[in-house]
């Protein structure tokens, strides 16, 4: 039997609890109907759950895009059923929903995904969804001026990832009084006792230092939860609710028991808990709506602004044009917001903030927070570019993955790829990140070589869906485009060829350069080859690379990257899928380990000089 | 002039305020002479360095490799002129090659690799000196039973990385109390202040909080370092001298200026800058030896362990194998240590953890520093093996990336790989760490497919040098070897096949027995296909799959991966490396982002199951 519960009632108390209970049944339902998940991380959750659903949250579930809706970010995702019977108590879907847990063909999945449309970015590797909250309180403080908090229930065990601490870092830096950290303390992890079990004193203590208000709560006494709350909301700091809990609370056979992580009850178990948690109930609670108020600081288009000029023969650095046509979209539209890692004079991110300081938003060396607050951003409708060195990516490569299962839309600039950044050595080379990106789902991989193409594929970014990544040059290169050139994504530039040639070379970024000047030193000998500017290397134009396959026979692939998983893999791979056997293929990369030197010296030694393709096309005819 | 300074003298203050000045000032030389550098990076950690060089290191820089030194960990590695600075103090190289700094084919690198005796980890990549340390510090503590002491010198940017605090987390989990971190906290980062600038005490308090002592002082003040490092070494807990500095110290040019991060002065301005500082000097000093002891705990072989065994047909996981054989092997040789990341009872780590307890560590969700500990346990040669589930390694690829540049012996086993898990979801499913860990330089990629051949190459990983990863698979899978099967690294078995196969499948791990499943079911059609477990992904077994090509024309890769970067593409860019040619290949991967189900519904769902398979022979003949 359905009863719609009064959203005020004589008795808060008792619907709370009510609410907790059926909160705990329904985790315990789905979990022993999907026979696996995890009811007893859900269970310890419930009362917190409770408070929050039914007297603190803004939230409507009919329009899950309203812009004054609170974010409630599930940190701890494979709590989730805690989430989804959540759903189901605010009416948002059914119990039979509810049920199909875990099930192939249902949305209702193991870790929380944007499948749900109430779920603004998956959860499951633990640790992420502080920053993506930073990310949504930056918006709201500072974007669109909007009073809507932002929620996020963590798990104790979590808390040993570093990334939590970047979340906590920033957000006292942008002092983000509109967020909310609710940390679940129910002391055991997945094979026994947590690092800090109990000691929320302990997490208090770090939150402080961190520069939040910490205020430590049983997180089974509903009182406590509401006046923690009470406070978090009038806070002028960012809050961490350190809730004591019990795992599996509300069951004998299951609370701070050792044994229960990730573990369905069997039916019989299922029944008996449910007996004792005072049976199934159906409580429909109505969550409170936000308010409706406009987006502040004015979206959309903000003017005329005109892409970045360049002439041909003129040096310039791509990631100089990366900083030169961000300025140029960031006067298109106002919903371009740029986020940096410390290196903004070097990436070139700084231009845009100088010109919009307003829309740029510094996150300190912290790669992790960088792409986790891009994230929180998107889902409030920004479309965050996000620069550091193209090897720093590295460090949130978990989160970019998790991004794409987020469904999100961010922009990210790598630069100073490749051993041609000269002097300063491996350490600051991306030799991996074509790989790594690449092997992002949904991804778009862009590599320009000058300008004009930069500043065009920059432009393009910013309304392209997915994870996109642009691999920018620390090295001034010659400018090759006139002003009026296209580049589609999912295309290439042949710049260098006719009739005649006896092989195709494959470049992008500096590599391209490197081609070009073997093509004019062939040329002297008679011998024409065609090049290839492969600037977008995900999509990957196989029309074009199998006319060179059938018009040149030879093809060199040249890239300023490891052997593996760049250029030239995406290149067979596109070639094989389209059914075009290659007669004769030569891969020059990158495949010892590079020092310091000069950039010259440094491709020279790589063998991807324009002196070993120029040996390399004598070797293949 | 050389002038050996005696390593105590009356006025000792003295002498660490000329070798401080020295540092500065070779700092400042060899930067001028490379055009580039950090110059005033290094100058503002000059007296912290003088005075742990003269008086607290223990290291004897003709043995490199002594089991008693100090580890001393430059974890601002941007500022190694500094250290190079040190290193020639210390008489370990001459001026002259200090002042090959950045040049090509000079060991004095724009940040430190071990190409240098003396480095024993690289740095560049902030934020992972601290955990690599405390790997040095848990072999001190636990394993070697060694006095020494860890020194790790970090910048104040440095400390907005997550992997700080986990290094923190886990340096008081173990109460590490031979672990001394060193900030230089001179304000400055790259492109302006730092988000805490010299606010040393909330570093201190975040230190505090997160259960070490914390010293604040000033890292000018001679006096003031050296009763810091006293008390540091005697402390009963790990502790962190937060130093406030000023960035440039000793030039009026740079101190405390902005806009001089990343530069090197002029040949002019290094001249003005050296007489302020007192002009050129040459003091060698004799860093103090170590003691000569030996390492506890027992090294090298401990018994006469043997591998595990299992039956033909017989079912067992894969990860349950890793689990077996490192118990087997952690009875063969008392180096191999265990870490996990709160995932043991899944990873199987726990069946050596419960074996030998005092060689597992618990590094709970925090997977950068599970990486660094392991570089720094290797450092101490030991043999570590790391597990957590496969996706969860792209949380420290930046590491894994670093520790290939520090030439580490590491060994990571990733379970749970693949949509073959089912009912967790894509949070959970590394469908990337293939082609994460072949773009890694010098690695070696392991994908076995049972028990025996798993329990193999366990076996082997011990010994193997580099960055080696191996994949385990979540669900159980039967045992297709028997027991004197070899596995060698880089080759592959043929386990279906004939003289009459019309295409080659090539599969590993679960794939393998879906094309196992195929082979059967196209046999009863008169269809006979040479099915390849390719279970040594790099290096690749060319020849096998040359091979297969000539006899049998159609290739078809199966993986439960994504389409780039893993297998497919592995053999794709070998056989093409070989110059052979392939006329028909045919790639079965994941392509659509997966969802909760059962293994079964999952691998049909990508496309990846023997159903699939048995379409792509038939079409391919």
């Amino acid at each position: 039997m359905v009863t719609e519960a009064p959203q005020k009632t004589e008795n808060q108390t008792e619907l709370w609890q009510q609410l907790a209970a059926q909160l705990r049944i329904d985790s315990i339902r789905c979990t022993t109907a999907a026979g696996s998940g995890h009811p007893t991380s859900a269970m310890s959750a419930a009362d917190l759950m409770s408070v929050l659903l039914a007297s603190h949250l803004k939230y409507d579930f009919d329009q899950p895009e309203h812009p004054n809706n609170d974010s409630l970010i599930f940190s701890k995702g494979h709590a989730c059923p805690l989430l989804y019977a959540a759903y189901k108590a605010a009416g948002a879907i059914t119990d039979e929903e509810l049920l199909t847990l875990r099930q192939f063909g249902s949305r209702i999945e193991g870790h929380p995904t944007p499948d749900i449309p109430w779920v603004e970015a998956a959860t499951g590797s633990l640790g992420q969804g502080l920053s993506i909250g930073v990310g949504d309180a930056i918006c709201a403080k500072y974007l669109d001026k909007l009073p809507y908090r932002v929620w996020v229930i963590l798990g104790d065990s979590e808390m040993a990832e570093g990334s939590i601490w970047e979340g906590f870092n920033t957000a006292s830096h942008y002092n983000l009084n509109n967020l909310i950290a609710i940390v679940d303390v129910n002391r055991l992890g997945q094979r026994g006792e947590t690092n800090l079990g109990w000691h929320t004193e302990i997490y208090a203590a770090r939150a402080r230092a961190f520069g939040w208000n910490a205020i430590e709560i049983d997180g089974h006494n509903i009182e406590e939860i509401e006046r923690a709350y009470q406070t978090a909301e009038n806070s002028d700091k960012p809050t961490a609710i350190i809730a004591r809990t019990e795992k599996g609370h509300g069951a004998a056979l299951t609370a701070n028991k050792e044994g229960w992580h990730g573990k369905a009850m069997k039916p019989e178990e299922a029944e008996a808990a449910i007996a004792e948690l005072g049976g199934r109930n159906d409580l429909l609670i109505k969550v409170n709506r936000p308010q409706d108020m406009q987006r502040g600081g004015g979206a959309g288009e903000v003017g005329d602004g005109k892409l970045p000029q360049y002439e041909i023969g003129e040096k310039v650095a791509t990631r100089q044009a990366y900083g030169d046509a961000l300025k140029a979209i960031g006067g298109m539209d106002a919903d371009v917001v740029v986020l940096d890692a410390e290196v903004s004079n070097s990436t070139f991110a700084e231009v845009f903030g100088k010109a919009y300081p307003e829309r740029f938003f510094e996150m300190y060396i912290a790669e992790q927070q960088l792409v986790g607050t891009a994230v929180g951003l998107q889902h409030r409708k920004k479309k965050p570019f996000c620069s550091t060195f193209a090897a720093f990516f590295a460090r949130a490569y978990d989160q970019i993955r998790m991004a794409a299962i987020s469904q999100a839309d961010i922009k990210l600039c790598g630069s100073h790829a490749g051993v041609s950044i000269g002097e300063d050595g491996p350490s600051q080379m991306a030799l991996e990140d074509l790989s790594m990106f690449r092997s992002v789902f949904g991804s778009t991989v862009l590599y320009p070589s000058d300008g004009p193409s930069t500043a065009a594929l920059v432009h393009a970014m910013k309304d392209l869906p997915g994870i996109v990544f642009m691999r920018s040059t620390r090295e001034k290169t010659p400018v090759l485009y006139g002003p009026d050139e296209q580049f589609p994504v999912g295309g290439s530039k042949t710049v260098r060829g006719g009739n005649e040639d006896v092989a195709t070379v494959i470049g992008a970024g500096i590599t391209l350069h490197e081609a070009v000047k073997a093509s004019d030193q062939l040329q002297g000998e008679n011998i024409s080859i065609r090049v290839i500017d492969l600037y977008s290397v995900k999509p990957i134009d196989t029309e074009t690379l199998q006319r060179a396959v059938n018009e040149t026979g030879h093809l060199i692939v040249v890239e300023d990257h490891w052997r593996q998983g760049g250029l030239g893999e995406a290149v067979l791979a596109a070639l094989a899928e389209s059914g075009t056997s290659v007669p004769s293929f030569t891969h020059l990369a990158v495949t010892e380990m590079p020092t310091s030197g000069k950039p010259n010296e440094l491709l020279d030694a790589a063998g991807i000089s324009a002196s070993h393709i120029v040996a390399a096309v004598k070797a293949a005819r």
